[in-house]
């Protein structure tokens, strides 16, 4: 079961473009600087309210994240809604017909365990679980 | 000043094909649906803890929606902060050199009051100033 939004993904092509806007003049909280490897992401997360916002920079050509820039530009990338069971989220999900692009979830910011639903099956919206 | 984020707006040719996802699927809160017409859209809105999801389907090409899903597609389209002064937070925005869409707010969903930022001065990411 879905609880709240845990955050929402923006693809940047350089963490130190962008962060100014969050921190000094939207005065969101930076919580802190993370290299996510299995990603190929280097990502700043800030707090405003129950809400992070993650801002997604890549560290290589094969990075999502890169990909996602080379086709759309810089942009928001995803919104991630918190679950206390991401492996029973991702059962229901498929149960109800979902395509889950992680059918077993793998390691994203800060530990948490994550898993993306395919944007066909969720209205063009990139689609995150995460389980803290 | 900024205290949290009131919601997410999603492009979407039709509200009819994107409901079922957030109601059924994901399990949130629809709590109603509407016409703006100073925006030429119709929404529905959803709520999962403090955040709203804002689903917007244009009524008329001149949509600004509309431009938006012509050039980048159905997706992600806006994410709104809340504030209990927009006047006041445009002032401040201006004052920090931020280029304002809105100089002086308009009415959004819910007769809220409201003012875009200009993508160039945010990063590419449509942020929208909120006041209920």
């Amino acid at each position: 079961m879905i609880s709240q939004i845990n955050h929402i993904g923006i693809a940047v092509k350089s963490l130190e473009n962008h962060i100014a806007f969050y921190r000094d003049i939207l005065k969101l909280k930076l919580l802190d600087l993370e290299e996510v490897n299995s990603q190929k992401v280097k990502t700043a997360m800030f707090k405003i309210g129950e809400v992070k916002i993650e801002l997604l920079e890549p560290t290589s050509e094969e990075s999502p994240i890169a990909k996602f820039i080379n086709k759309k530009g810089e942009g928001i990338h995803h919104i991630a809604y918190e679950t206390d069971d991401v492996v029973n989220e991702i059962k229901y999900l498929e149960e109800q017909g979902i395509n889950m692009i992680d059918k077993i979830p793998r390691y994203g910011a800060h530990g948490t365990k994550i898993a993306f639903l395919h944007p066909k099956s969720s209205g063009k919206v990139l689609t995150e679980i995460c389980q803290k």
